[in-house]
């Protein structure tokens, strides 16, 4: 039920269709409690998060400044709706956004939200009568220049820009780090490579995580790349691309001023028209971070299967033992960090899939996908940024060898023979490693039956720290 | 910040890895606080919904009644536990459960979570002292003869059954019923049809609404036809599914508790192993749900086509007028319920693409992806119900057609020239209609001038009222 | 580049748009010949496949004996048409099928390749000249009663019928039976259970692949159950689902022709508009594909990881050995079957993607992504049919158990240590389990050193054998 | 059945696991010749295609050229194998390549069937004998510093830059010009704009389109972004990326000559262990062409509904006439570019899933899902080029507005209402606009009734040719 069906006191707010009631303590209007009842779609994990209304905020503050700037809204307005739009930055009035993703698939309502809740206030701070749209007109003043077309779009982009620029990059550089550590580290740790799951040759500790944090060093770089193309704001195109009813400067003057507030160097897109019908640079972004994703899945994979055990897995690296791990086997730990953080992974593919999927519905002048994208995106950035500082802070700051089951494994390793090749050829080490493999002896007890080596080269050819590579630690 | 961070009161609980502060005023205990250190990611909107907790208490509840039945536990426990998790099945402590989807891949917190909670409201209940597992104890009591393994799949299955036919087929059938009646009403409203977004042969507005009231029907079927395997339940199975350390008939007498609490026929899965390490079912009945969003988003594209307009579009139906469409265009009207509906579909096909990739990641003995799979099997079905009654009370109950318009486009169809096949035969049929299209004439006008009909034979044998086949009202 | 663009020798043939000049020995027409010219995208690989081909003379011989049935044609064009139509069936022609799935989005050049194709071969048959539509017209005879709209969808189903029906269900059945017999074989082989990959309690090896069997069982469940669905036809719908031109029995009539010369029991779908603009029965039967492409990864990777090794993996079964495994490293083997399968799975998630996108893009009377939608699904049904059964004879087929591996790995377990729970509790259990792991002890020396029990009560609890739950082989 | 199973004249090749009778016409050797009986999964579509078979001789000679520079393969062996694999790039041995997508996940045996291939040519070239590996032996000459899990992506990622850059960006470019031109061509026809479906405010038909052309310019910026960390090879890692058995500088060397071969600027990957572990690069990329497939998918939708009718639609553009669209409704013309270009759109996306959820799956020193990344983002690269080309001449090059209709639909628009916003404000002008709409009457008359405005006021102020933005043609 809305706060109206259960009894709220309210007031009439007023709009191009008619009467509305609205609960008389809200500063939202009639648009918004419109959409309050028409939309009861996903309440309890669809509305807007802080960093949404932030963006909006940042918006409405930007498009007044502009407008000011331009001699489109006098001074005194202005005033009132950048201390209010500030307000709105700083989260003073985020329960004043009720709105959920599953509404108009502009955004409309949610940008009627933003500028009936900063008219309100400014009405209030003015000493005015909410509702009565003086001195401060949502549609007229708050949205002047402006339509949800462009603006909501604008919005989206600020708040993907701020959440990923802002929080996780930040995250991926906090387990880059601790990773890089490690592998420094242990970079005279050497332990059996796997390929296929299948024994190969030996490689260091150091050089199994340098790879991870490759990985990490490369998503990171993607995604950075992808902010260029968020950054161009449709802010300028007002309904339809053509920038009508906003004055030719507005889009630049006020992409000036979000960059100034945000520190990002937003700019007007260069094409409007693309900026409204298409959000190919959400898609885009979003395949980025599913990049994220796929590499974080590899790495919490690694980390697992390397901890698996203790007795019968591989048991080769230590991890932190966070919590009991069974509710009926008592002992048991399990590698917990690396199972939310897969299951993030997955969380964001399938955020990703839905990206995309509306990224291609657009139509004509409007993609009408754009809350959904807007909230998907936000999603992966957040629980990605989360999930890499927890699986920091709770397992990779405390990996540690095992340093006698590694020994044990690469000792007992047949792919050691690979040493051979350029001393014998291919097909003889093949045939040491075979039979060794059929008749479960050593590497040495083969070759030295097989008559292919003497002992005193299978010493000096077979040692797995010179089989490590130029790249290893010396 | 974490209640124990922010400086609540405290007690001491304790677990196998020792003693944790717990807030001293909350039911649970130490492993859902340490869960609740160890993973802050998604904290706004990946705590579990009502319909989750409810499936834990129904479980719980149903695992006193059965270990009860068994002799495996004393009546006072018993009584003590079905009360306490009774509360839980009403909603009295979801505020006790305080997890996210981002933990164990076992969902193991959140089994403890449920087993503490209903330990400690039990302990309180018999006036003991709140972590003292006197005389409930969390593991060996509430958690008796389960394991996480088998209960956090056990209430997944509860979950998704009770909100899927409880909430889901229920909400198709409101939408189906009026749309259905629209089907009979506008039996007689002949309208052209159209293939490739092209005129074809004419059909009735009824036939139209009559192929998306088949559409919902079969995707309620393949829905239905999906709860049986999720009816069946790993409970029984405990760690690994081989039911150690539970009574044999544990898992036959709680389905049959779960049964009659729930009125839906519960069973205890016959194979246990794939109950533990496989969730085929859930991503079966995820590809239903994502069946029915398909057929969703072809039934608001068509609606929001068919009402398109009003003056350049088809404007072939009206919608209701729910909201100023535009902050910018004054009098604008969009088909926002669609908007909102064709979100829900996008968002129901990424949610299933995770839930798909999950269920393909299982290791031997368990998957460890069972708190995203039902996370977003959930969801899915929630914002689908909530999607159709919006779109049925705001969209499809006030669909009315445009007779004029309909009437207008009718009359100018080339395509009723596919009445003249059967008598001219195809490829002076189609000179006919080429040659109406290139000069802009009528159909009539054309065949007279080709020769290849009479006046007389043209108004005999091209009548739209005639093209509507076997299945159209008389 | 195309035939008659390298300069083959050709005849005039003629459709609404005019002539056609088409290479003189092929039996396919004008609206073929446009195609090839039309759509040179993706010729390596996307031309129809043989169980296509064999759908479409399978619905032009039944369409014709319907239409000979109904009076609709006479004896002498049904007996033609049918015997061209037989050739078709029997593969005579498929080089006579050059179209690619990326043409129209009806399938509409495909339907006309078909009737050209058997109006040709039967005016050859006849002794009738090529392209002279005498005596038997594409359209008009072979093409009678039927539209492209209601003929693609039609052979579509037949062939995803026919491959899931004749090809998949029972290569599901030759991998299901191999297994199940090596689960029965290995019912004894106790060994340790994992779960999160960590040590779990035990269970058997036949336990172990009885969870691959059951999912086998429970994924072909759902595709067989996705199949009535599939086998509701689009036949007689014609042009826009209201049968126009057909006679009112053709539906009927043609899908009883059809059920016999398939032997699967098609009907004529209820209604023909859901029909003709959605496929959701595909956008289903691809889903539960899915679901079998999902448990086949489970079952590969769990296959692979107990294969792991030879001396530093799990090794704790051998599979063949069936190539040598590297390039590099002598005497490698890796577990090429299963790697094999689970690209197949992957490519089977990508495909039902596609499909499901595609099932949610109808307008209006028509889905036009019906050629995209059969391609994947019968590419899926195929790759997952050949890939069990390379699998079954190259892999299932030699799984053997590492008996001295297990052993080894089943008696240093301290999961075992959960058979105490129901003696001295679960807390005391874990300290048991905790202090081994800690100290690198093995169970009993922990549990006799805490004194929680004495050795005989130990040896008495603690057995492996009596682990393994009431479904355990005795 | 293979070609040995049909009774081929065979010799004996042999490899590490001992004798394999191969055809003796055939270059291919033992190894190839196991995977032809080990795999016959998807014959019919998933051999390897000329782009592939062609960057495997690119590398093979590359790799010879480069030991020979480092003294680590004598002149004469050098030229012997520079040789064959010429032939190799050129597409003389292409049916010596069997092989398909769903073997061992390295590539493994598509990397021997290579080495086989060229070493049995050098032989032939040098007058030796098949099979006897002299004097150049498969492993030992043509892989020599070399591994499959080095080899093989690095022919990935040369094949993907390729086609990417060498087929699909200038097929980008051909459509992006001729829809510039078209944009530059209708740069002053006026249209009405639509929003949400609805009635906007005026665009030009320039402007339409120039948003196309935006977004393809987009795309491609994307896509050619990530061809950098495409040509990152894995050359010089070797089996686990340590190197081993390599030159040191033998990655640098053969990059470089792989570079002067195809004229892009790869490089020897910084880090081998990510190169060979993951292919995130591959999923990067291949999101890439899943963005330009939505970008598509948006574009052809447009050109679809523009051109929709010829009566009942929009008709506003007029596209060629292609094909006869219906093979029942007579002079029936469909957007049959626009549905295959939206059909190889869905498979893009549908082939991106598979490549991404691929990325995933690496384990340890080594991604096993190599073949079905390269053959997906193969697919998607080559159909979406292949698309655009069909695209542009068939559809694009002949898009012509219909200048009646767009007046017609111009002038009875309503949303030009939005012009007075500024003089009356948004309350009023949204009365007007309304009270037109719900009597059907022309906006002026409905402005006039109301007195909001004189009549030279209206005229003065409703301009459509003064709403199109600065943006606009003068």
């Amino acid at each position: 039920m809305t706060e109206t069906q259960k009894g709220a006191d309210i007031r009439i707010e007023h709009d191009a269709l008619g009467d509305v009631p609205v609960p008389s303590n809200r500063l939202w209007g009639a648009q918004t409690e419109r959409s309050i009842h028409n939309f009861p779609i996903g309440r309890d994990n669809f509305k807007w998060s802080r960093p949404v209304i932030r963006a909006f905020g940042i918006l409405k503050k930007s498009a007044a400044l502009a407008n000011g700037e331009l001699g489109e809204l006098p001074p005194e307005k202005v005033a009132l709706i950048v201390q209010a739009a500030e307000e709105v930055i700083e989260g003073q009035w985020d329960d004043e956004f009720p709105l959920v993703v599953f509404q108009t698939g502009s955004g409309t309502q949610s940008n009627m939200n933003a500028n009936e809740v900063i008219a309100n206030r400014a009405i209030q701070i003015a000493g005015g009568v909410l509702g009565s749209k003086k001195p401060i007109n949502p549609n007229d003043d708050v949205n002047r220049g402006q339509s949800s077309n462009d603006t909501f779009p604008t919005a989206m982009y600020i708040a993907a820009v701020e959440v990923i620029a802002g929080k996780l990059l930040p995250a991926i550089t906090v387990l880059h780090d601790t990773l890089d550590a490690k592998a420094t580290e242990f970079a005279h740790v050497i332990m059996i490579g796997r390929t296929h799951l299948q024994d190969a040759t030996p490689i260091t500790l150091g050089q199994a995580i340098g790879g991870w944090v490759a990985q990490l060093d490369e998503a990171a770089r993607a995604i950075k790349e992808s902010l260029p193309w968020l950054m161009e704001l449709a802010i300028g195109g007002t309904a339809v691309g053509t920038g009508l009813n906003a004055h030719p400067k507005f889009g630049d003057t006020a992409a000036r001023h979000i960059s100034e507030v945000t520190g990002h160097p937003f700019v007007s897109a260069p094409n409007k028209f693309a900026a409204l019908s298409a959000h190919d640079a959400m898609s885009h972004a979003s395949g980025t971070l599913r990049t994220l994703a796929g590499a974080l899945m590899k790495i919490a994979n690694d980390v697992r299967w390397h901890a698996s055990g203790p007795r019968a897995g591989l048991a080769e690296i230590h991890i932190p033992e966070n919590e009991p791990g069974s509710s009926i086997m008592p002992g048991k730990i399990n590698p917990t960090q690396c199972e939310s953080m897969t299951m993030v992974a997955v969380q964001v593919y399938g955020n990703d899939a839905a990206v995309a999927f509306a990224a291609s519905q657009g139509n004509f002048q409007l993609n009408v996908y754009k809350p959904v994208m807007l909230y998907n995106v936000m999603q992966s950035a957040t629980i990605l940024s989360e999930s890499m500082l927890a699986f920091e802070e709770h397992c990779a700051r405390g990996i540690e060898p095992n340093y006698e089951r590694l020994k044990h494994n690469l000792e007992s390793s047949l792919m050691l023979v690979t040493a051979l090749n350029r001393h014998i050829g291919y097909e003889k080490s093949a045939q040491i490693a075979l039979k060794a493999h059929r008749e479960n002896s050593s590497l040495k007890e083969s070759a030295l039956s097989l008559g292919f080596v003497t002992e005193a080269e299978f010493d000096a050819w077979v040692k797995p720290e010179d089989m490590l590579g130029p790249t290893a630690a010396k």
